[in-house]
């Protein structure tokens, strides 16, 4: 039988699954990116085991894909988001974060709290 | 060549595939529709020629469904959406609902105003 | 009221716009790009009035972009769809085709048949 | 810092995610399930860590849905998903499934293996 860690961690990994495919191409602007990373947050809530989302839109690099390529708006991807997570599934809490490592969204395992 | 009257409408078109395909599954609770709802606004404005998105979330839908199946969410489909959009190309207004019609959420041209 | 023709160019952008949004961010590498593309078609002719749907999945540019990489898979995004539609609705045909300019992928209207 | 074991069942929990919530929402027909489920089996088997996906698109209940509504076709949701999959991290392998259980797609570890 998986122990509850290996169960937290299984459900920490579906939130980020479908935190990224829901969301990944949505058209998004420095103007639209306060609403979409508010609505991402408490999309993700809903689900079971998990008690806090944190999603930061990063206008700074959308602006700047906007400046280099003289365009309005933009479609959501991995180096536009900085994503914190908490999950609880009975007495383990797992904290997971998303950052860019080598053009690569990566999704990780910070800490898993027995 | 195409009308401009057929550009609007292909371009109201694109902006009600984009809405509903990028935003259906979504998990939804009476508590994050609304968050959700002006995501997705913000979001279909940023495309050409989009002037104004107008998205209810039902709740009173959402809530009806999740007092039946004894749930805490549900996912974002149709039947939980009442839009309106208004896309402009050239001189031409385009006017454009969705509403539940069988249930199928059916996708409707109300006015071309040239 | 709108025209049989405006109607079509309606339908014709749905189309267009659930293609993208449903499929962009699609784990892809070229082995798996004729699967997808397939998919697509299928998935997307079941929607009224299309009568065709043409995908290709451009496995030279996706080859291209893991090489620059270094990675084994991408997402989908418009650079790496080449998409061609055929429409119907009432005596109406509409032909479409997607393809990139300026780095956008930009839907198109290329006749309106009556 | 997590376990191999542990960082297994996240990318696990990772594929499922990232399964359903990219094609949720796809037009299906019981002709169009085959291709539809080949290609999700092959776009998540390029993700990292993941060695097998087996989906059957349920044509079954797809075919008694649209008797039920006199439709041609719907939209891909759990109740027509059987998924199992296998992730390998280290030496650590993971199978895990999804089926319906209370109206609800249950994404499930069914075993770690050291």
């Amino acid at each position: 039988m998986p122990t509850d860690a290996e169960q937290a961690c299984f459900e920490a990994g579906i939130k980020f699954g479908s935190l990224y495919h829901q969301f990944a191409g949505t058209p998004v602007s420095p103007e639209s990116a306060g609403s979409l990373g508010r609505a991402i947050e408490e999309a993700i809530e809903n689900q079971p085991h998990c008690v806090d989302v944190d999603v930061d839109v990063r206008t700074d690099r959308i602006a700047e894909e906007l400046a280099a390529r003289s365009a309005d708006y933009t479609e959501l991807t991995g180096r536009f988001l900085d994503v914190e997570m908490r999950i609880e599934y009975a007495d383990v809490g797992v904290r997971t974060r998303m950052e860019m490592e080598d053009d690569y969204p990566l999704m990780k395992l910070v800490a898993v709290e027995e």
